[in-house]
């Protein structure tokens, strides 16, 4: 029988979830592929984690140099997230002629065009289904099924730390940081949290995602990009009211204008199969000029939902003989001429604090209609108590966004008007 | 650059639906995977029908041999439905050393052991992503993505018919013969709808999906299959008020007791992901002991969507050397020793109608208790026109289904009970 080895670059939680995962379901592989699947070393300073896991002294490595000399080890692992050292362990892998298999959607995200570079010239495979949304299979439905299609649009909720929170403040009203704290507290969120709260984690896959699915270099940094810390329980419970749920989206869109890539907050109407994407729960939604809409959904993160797919990709590494790239020109920077929607077009959610005196409505309504915004509905509560500030909720017909900065600069000017208190995009 | 010629078997709906994606994203293909796929001829009788679509008439063949000897043709696509002529000249293409790529479900189901000997045998590949819910990724997500699970169940809408008839009872609370009717009128149903609504067609595509999943030949004679026609507008407002939803399910599991595959209407909670598929969306619900739930979701047929599937096997065919086979012994009937359930496990919905006199419900009771059924739920009506039949609706725990038929065939001679009204499967 064909024997494949393999060597695990970090032991953390997806690390330990392959590892895992390898180890309990070896004679199954045996049988239904006819590859046995070993794991012939690791890589990991904790030497107790690797013996915790049931790892054997002799297999726990201290140097990439040693697993790029091993010949029994075919494929490589790299499950240690960051860009350095896993970088240049990769590409120290791929130059030694091993197939590598990654979960790390930073460093594939940055320097994808080098690692595919070497992975090609060494005739090494190159996987990265797990850096991606988890154990839901969107690489290969991308890079496999839908190429028959025009891909106009993609949606997603992609990390699962925000839409936790998300969920929470929705389910629980309790407030950001109350639900920051306790996700913190249960592991589902980083004690510096900004990669996933302020979206950088989303939009390094949708650069992935996007790049995949319009066939074309989309760096990460062409991708506009705003977090959840701003989002409050009042917004969300406007929302609610008004039909619709709040979530972290990452969008990309084709059309005529250019490509539009962008991970913001918005409101999504609840009937939207994306709007009941809950808890660490994730989902992509993509639009094809043939297949219409397909979603994929499933667990975003995880040891064994993403070891799963680390798990598919070793699997597949080792009964193909030929190995595909992108189907683009993986460059580093966006292909010359590519353009980029910057003034994008949405519809709005906008809650003013306005002042209890007359003429305020009036005032923004011309604000409104000097900037081209049509408002597709209002909503304004009657005073409580004399003298309070009142929110004042609109939801505009689609706009562009540079429409809805320059009426937020004036509206914040007018003194009717104690504050903008959020402004957010609201997506069919 | 490299050119790949397809023939295309027949241009009914999904045939004529490929040739249009092929003809119009020729230059995208070449662009993207710098391989120029084009339509080399086409077996078809109608002559209106391929010159409508643009086909040139030196392309419309009449006979199989013809495309089996044409050196231009690399790739043969199936797409005429039925077991034959179909498998004949699936056959007859392999062993000229062409690769295939079908949407045929039935003729896959029924004989996938015999042709995928003679693409083995012939080196060619064999492809059939288009056979299962249309352009959802299924197929090749057990295939590649999820082959480190060990996938414990799959739980399926998918066929498009059903769900598009259980759909319109349920929002326009029409009957079953009315919808049926309107579904033919619009070309949603055959003249003859059997194959779909007494689920035939699900049970088809079951076969093919649980085989992938469970590793193991499951031949469609093997799945317990039950139409809708026996589903009332009454059930589904039952449905409603109890928080359930009514489809058509494909399930299949793999437990400690066997294998348990099935096609029938069933209950299933408002809350699951599956009971808000509607119209012809299709989806299928699969979870694996690492990458625990995953659902795809899409339209599960169509010209385009399954067109979309047909042509994602094209590129992927023409695009590698190497091509893959089942992950399992695919005979023609199962493994020996294969161990299937019978007397499957499940939670019941009974509507009965009973006489408006005492002690109707006791008896009842007493039989289910003797039949070791414990009721979990339980409305009766008041009764409105004094002497008519009242219906009498439980819910059951998890229970046996030959505790069931036993139970019923005891309560039909019950003088208290007009009649079974009617007896669903409820999941969760």
């Amino acid at each position: 029988m064909k024997k494949v080895g393999v060597a695990i670059l970090g032991l953390g939680v997806v690390g330990g979830g392959t590892y895992r995962i390898l180890d309990s379901h070896r004679e199954e592989y045996k049988r239904n592929h006819k590859v046995d699947i070993s794991v012939e070393c690791v890589l990991e300073r904790r030497k107790e984690r690797a013996i915790e896991l049931g790892i054997s002294e002799d297999k726990i490595y201290n140097n990439i140099a040693e697993i790029c000399s091993n010949p029994e080890v075919d494929i490589v692992v790299e499950v240690m997230g960051g860009v350095e050292p896993a970088k240049t362990f990769v590409l120290a892998a791929l130059n030694a002629g091993k197939s590598v298999v990654t979960s790390n959607k930073e460093m594939f995200c940055k320097y994808s065009y080098e690692l595919e570079k070497a992975a090609r010239k060494n005739h090494c495979g190159l996987f990265y289904e797990a850096t991606c949304v988890g154990g839901v299979p969107v690489i290969r439905s991308l890079l496999d099924n839908l190429q028959g299609n025009r891909i106009t649009s993609m949606m997603g909720i992609i990390n699962g730390t925000t839409n936790y929170i998300l969920t929470k403040m929705s389910t629980e009203g309790a407030s950001y940081d109350e639900v920051l704290k306790e996700a913190q507290r249960l592991g589902y969120a980083e004690a510096n949290p900004s990669a996933d709260v302020e979206g950088y984690d989303a939009a390094y896959k949708l650069s992935i995602l996007s790049s995949l699915a319009f066939h074309t270099k989309i760096p990460y940094t062409k991708i506009y990009r705003e977090g959840i810390s701003g989002i409050s329980v009042e917004d969300i419970n406007y929302a609610k009211r008004l039909g619709y749920a709040v979530k972290l989206l990452a969008i990309g869109k084709n059309g005529d204008s250019g490509i539009d890539v962008r991970v913001h907050p918005a409101f999504i109407k609840q009937t939207h199969p994306l709007a009941s994407v809950n808890d660490s729960y994730n989902a992509v939604y993509i639009t094809g000029d043939s297949v219409e809409d397909v979603m994929l959904y499933g667990r975003g993160a995880g040891a064994l939902p993403t070891g799963s797919a680390i798990v598919g990709d070793i699997i597949y590494c080792a009964t193909h003989t030929s190995f595909q790239y992108s189907p683009f020109d993986n460059t580093e920077n966006a292909a010359p001429g590519t353009k980029f929607v910057e003034n994008f077009e949405s519809a709005y959610y906008i809650r003013l604090n306005v002042m209890d005196r007359a003429g305020v409505l009036a005032k923004v309504s011309s604000i409104f209609s000097r900037c081209g915004i049509s408002v597709a509905q209002m909503v304004q509560e009657e005073v409580t108590v004399p003298g309070e500030n009142i929110p004042q909720i609109f939801i505009t017909h689609k706009t562009k966004e540079h429409s809805v900065r320059k009426a937020e600069q004036e509206i914040n000017a007018l003194t009717g008007v104690a504050s903008v208190g959020s402004i957010i995009r609201v997506v069919n």
